[in-house]
């Protein structure tokens, strides 16, 4: 599998960075994570605009224009002969001479098999746990995951699926996903700060936008936990119901009618771009 | 420059991890740094104790004990043929299969040149700003400083030397140093609590029960501003006076009395234990 660093075609296992790199070193870097269909890069446009506004953001210089961006992608999915895969690009604070100042940026872009949401997955539906933590910088995809990655083994003991950020009284972000709820007055509402924007909370807000009230704003806790119906978004996940909040049913604890036509919506979407875009 | 990697002595060219580490998926790692003087690693035993701790919360296996981990470190400082280094043990997530679950760490220890505060350092003491901001998990010496490191170029913007940490209304920590505050009644105190205890914190509250009280409690901004003296302890910087807060002088805007006294004592502690372990 090809990978891309900085300037050139490598190799997988010549895929590393020296240790003095700000990612090792801090943890300074961003990334972004885009999936293909039928050997397309769906939603690249929007992948590739938050990978420049993270860089931007981290006061990263990204020494690569959109189009050499998104050729090196194709490049990369081309040579990968994979029909479903996942581009990472990432982009750190680079080799620092002493640690700690930011210096030019590494680019590394790799593109591999990826696992998504089975259809038996959105059936079955998530059980989630909630957690007081607020991501550092939310609205930049650093690799920051401390927390995230801290609590999986509470996750197991707890038997859910994933974990659910608040700050204060509101809900913000799972940590790779964003949240949405269907209000008892069938309004669509997600929320809106503090948070990472996600493609797919984009594209799901653009398609209830035809069949419902939608709303970006502030959620507490207590309005989540009576909410109708409540669900996750992400890249791999797509769309997946909640069906139980710390041990709580949502609903009747099955996904729910707008969760399901939601869904519908965006693998017809998905499917529509895939198979359009590649004739 | 020699460095050790999991299992062997290899060149510094060769430090490198495949980007799957934990560390540059996840930021996933931990680290410790300690200061060689006369070619001894100072209070080695303190930053052992604090890396086997690090690992232990972030449920990390090191498959060395102290004595394993130890003898590597010698023989790194001798190989480096430097009378002063700064030895960094790193602790990876690993090659993780699916970019988020931790696999068998990756061990790296590094022996490189150390630039340590001078006595015009000292003299010359810190400006410093303050910024409301929590480390997560802080007892551990994670490998993120997202926060810290983005904050640099305000910093340079307001002229200042460091930031203090507060959460709510208590200071905390500065990114990789602790505070001290001498209050007008010659007591010392450090706050106990969201930080990471420091080495060199321990040894200046060790030398400063033989002269004065002292406290590891809350310390709040108020407090701070109207302290008499003010300090920050570091490995590399050992103790700095900070005569500006937020652009107001503390006290004379002069390093303090009792922060010379204390300086002076670390100074001949650390002397003492080079001169007279090398022996």
């Amino acid at each position: 599998m090809s990978v891309y660093l900085n300037d050139r075609f490598i190799e997988n296992n010549e895929a590393t960075l020296h240790v003095s790199d700000l990612s090792m070193q801090r943890g300074y870097a961003i990334f972004d994570f885009m999936r293909t269909l039928n050997g397309v890069p769906l939603f690249i446009d929007d992948y590739l605009n938050r990978f420049y506004a993270s860089a931007e953001t981290m006061r990263f210089t990204v020494n690569k224009n959109r189009k050499e961006l998104s050729d090196i992608i194709y490049e990369l999915i081309k040579r990968s002969g994979l029909n479903e895969a996942g581009v990472r690009l990432m982009l750190t604070g680079g080799y620092s001479p002493d640690s700690y100042t930011p210096s030019e940026p590494n680019l590394l872009i790799t593109c591999n098999p990826v696992k998504t949401a089975t259809t038996e997955d959105f059936e079955k539906g998530f059980s989630i746990i909630t957690h007081e933590h607020q991501r550092e910088l939310p609205q930049v995809k650093s690799i920051n995951y401390l927390t995230a990655v801290w609590l999986q083994p509470l996750l197991k003991e707890k038997q859910a699926n994933d974990v659910l950020y608040y700050n204060k009284e509101s809900i913000t972000e799972f940590p790779r996903s964003n949240v949405f709820i269907i209000t008892d007055k069938n309004i669509l509402v997600t929320p809106s700060k503090n948070i990472l924007k996600g493609i797919t909370r984009k594209q799901i807000l653009s398609l209830a936008s035809e069949m419902m009230e939608a709303e970006e704003r502030n959620i507490t806790i207590e309005e989540l936990l009576n909410a109708k119906e409540v669900f996750s978004t992400a890249t791999t996940r797509r769309l997946i119901p909640v069906i139980k909040i710390n041990n709580k049913a949502v609903g009747n604890g099955e996904p729910g009618v707008f969760t399901k036509k939601l869904y519908k919506e965006f693998l017809n979407l998905e499917k529509s771009l895939a198979y359009l875009v590649s004739r």
